[in-house]
């Protein structure tokens, strides 16, 4: 099975030492005989060689500051250049993030699933914006399209819900799904300002240096907006949902709310009422009794209630190189994997 | 898809009940058309129908205290004459569990086998037992062998670390398996004596009579075994791992311990250490700030610590009548199911 890889930044490398480490474990239990052709990325160099990428050569080059290029192979074209020459059996969509627009991540997988590329996504522009779209193109092109990085990362909430909750009805999807946030508030529940707090989350690699995405809640509203068209089979965008971040929580106010037995968490929640898939994402004081209230730093945690099995919680990494590296082998071991 | 049941109490109503529910849905989404065409009880009577049995009549009969041969279609031989003797694509095994013999289930779930018949489980004497004899059989014929409903009911640990973390390697399971002896702790914690705890839990349903395969452990016991040969590899009985229950708790031991921010969880545990795989069942405190001192009453809590993914923690039901059923039913449609 041939991959490219698109973005080689953290969770690239992550998922490019996981490929390392699982060789032999990938061959053996699941049948995979798996090869990097292409590497794709806007500042480490692209790459491609029929004969297999040697990841480990790649990942020591990154290390030292030095380009993929320098282990030759050298692509001239863009990613989706890459993409529409090179042939390979799946894609793996790893670049940056825009919310916004969803490029150029929505042009990478549609060329891919044009080709009839199965592809797996870890980024969120793409699936809150244009999943449906992406959805169809797939199916008509027989291709298998995955995303199960795009919430929670590697913590497998989707493919939770998709194969091993199969056949429950979903009621409510609720939870923590932005570690950056519950990292600060929990900083700031031990005495920190949020100011502080902000800092600490920057310095650890939490937060970015313009922390909007995260603080403003819009990071949960774009998985918020996953869930409801991915589970909920509606077709919204991220501005169609109320959204309010943890900006104008006070120190006072988290410990006004410890004081009642409460805990200040950012919650985004996505419910049917009706006909309507209703979605929010904010502040919320939860009941220190309750188990998302134990759900501290950057871990993050979604209850599903369903019809027949009442509530069932998953709680896990939210973010991470190895783990949203994960996300993406865990779907490939899907799409050609024989479990 | 043809269907045995085998055993048809509260969880084999449960599933009849979900069967109905969900015909459109499983046609439609997952183009399943299941038809049951026998039901093997002790107690209810044993019937089967080629046509399919019409099973809102079936519980309509058990509701009003009839016998379901009272629908027609007799069968006059024990359970294990049906699977011999009627053709089926899916035994679906619930019946009762005797820990130290696995019998009869074992013998039903070899002749269904034998058959090529798929197998779905919800009873851990065979699998705490004759695991690998089974799967051996299983492989041997072709057929699909599922027992999601063997440990946490229909909650799906099973399945999530088979497909949902597939490809990562787990290094430790870790959990509360059994929902009546943390029933019986909570209430102890709330002031309750053991015995009045005890006699509450029996009361509601959740301990049987004779509480000892719950209050001494061995059906967490037993649920440790299946994890240590089904996830970890292992060849084990459930006698191989130290067990103890709650019967030597006090409620002085809980008050002393809560009043140094700890609480009493019986925890089974599942690890490697080496090359051997290690089991326990016992009484610890856990400190309060983990997750598992969190999950109070019936419910059932397991960490499952994976070489990719650090800790991920899933918390469900761990018993019930709809739940259980559906344990049957996930594996129903991973046995014949397009997903």
């Amino acid at each position: 099975m041939r991959l490219l890889l698109l973005g080689f930044g953290t969770v690239g490398q992550g998922l490019a030492e996981l490929l390392l480490q699982k060789t032999s474990i990938l061959k053996e239990k699941y049948g995979l005989d798996l090869q990097v052709v292409g590497i794709a990325d806007m500042l480490k160099g692209s790459i491609t060689n029929t004969a297999g990428i040697d990841l480990s050569a790649a990942i020591d080059k990154i290390k030292n500051g030095k380009l993929l290029t320098e282990l030759g192979g050298a692509f001239g074209g863009s990613a989706l250049a890459m993409v529409e020459s090179v042939n390979a059996d799946m894609m793996v969509e790893m670049t940056y993030t825009d919310i916004k627009s969803g490029e150029p991540a929505t042009s990478h997988i549609r060329a891919a699933l044009k080709k009839g590329m199965h592809v797996t996504t870890t980024n969120k522009g793409p699936m809150a914006l244009f999943y449906h779209d992406l959805a169809k193109l797939a199916k008509a092109n027989k291709a298998k399209f995955f995303y199960e990085g795009t919430v929670m990362s590697g913590t497998p909430l989707l493919n939770l819900i998709r194969e091993t909750l199969a056949g429950c009805q979903v009621i409510e999807i609720k939870g923590i799904l932005n570690g950056t946030t519950n990292y600060i508030l929990t900083r700031m529940e031990e005495g920190m300002s949020y100011e502080a707090a902000l800092k600490q989350a920057q310095e650890l690699g939490y937060a970015e240096a313009v922390p909007d995405a995260d603080v403003l809640g819009w990071d949960a509203l774009a998985k918020v907006t996953i869930l409801a068209n991915t589970v909920f089979g509606a077709d919204r965008k991220p501005g169609d949902f109320p959204c309010k971040g943890i900006t104008e929580i006070t120190s006072s106010a988290i410990s006004d709310a410890r004081s009642r037995g409460k805990r200040f968490k950012l919650i985004g929640r996505v419910w049917r009422e009706g006909d309507q898939v209703k979605g929010s994402v904010n502040p919320q004081e939860v009941d220190l009794s309750h188990p998302l209230a134990g759900i501290m730093g950057a871990t993050n945690a979604v209850t599903i209630t369903t019809d027949a099995m009442g509530e069932v919680t998953i709680i896990g990494p939210g973010a991470g190189r190895i783990q949203t590296g994960y996300s993406a082998l865990v779907d490939i071991i899907a799409a050609g994997g024989a479990r």
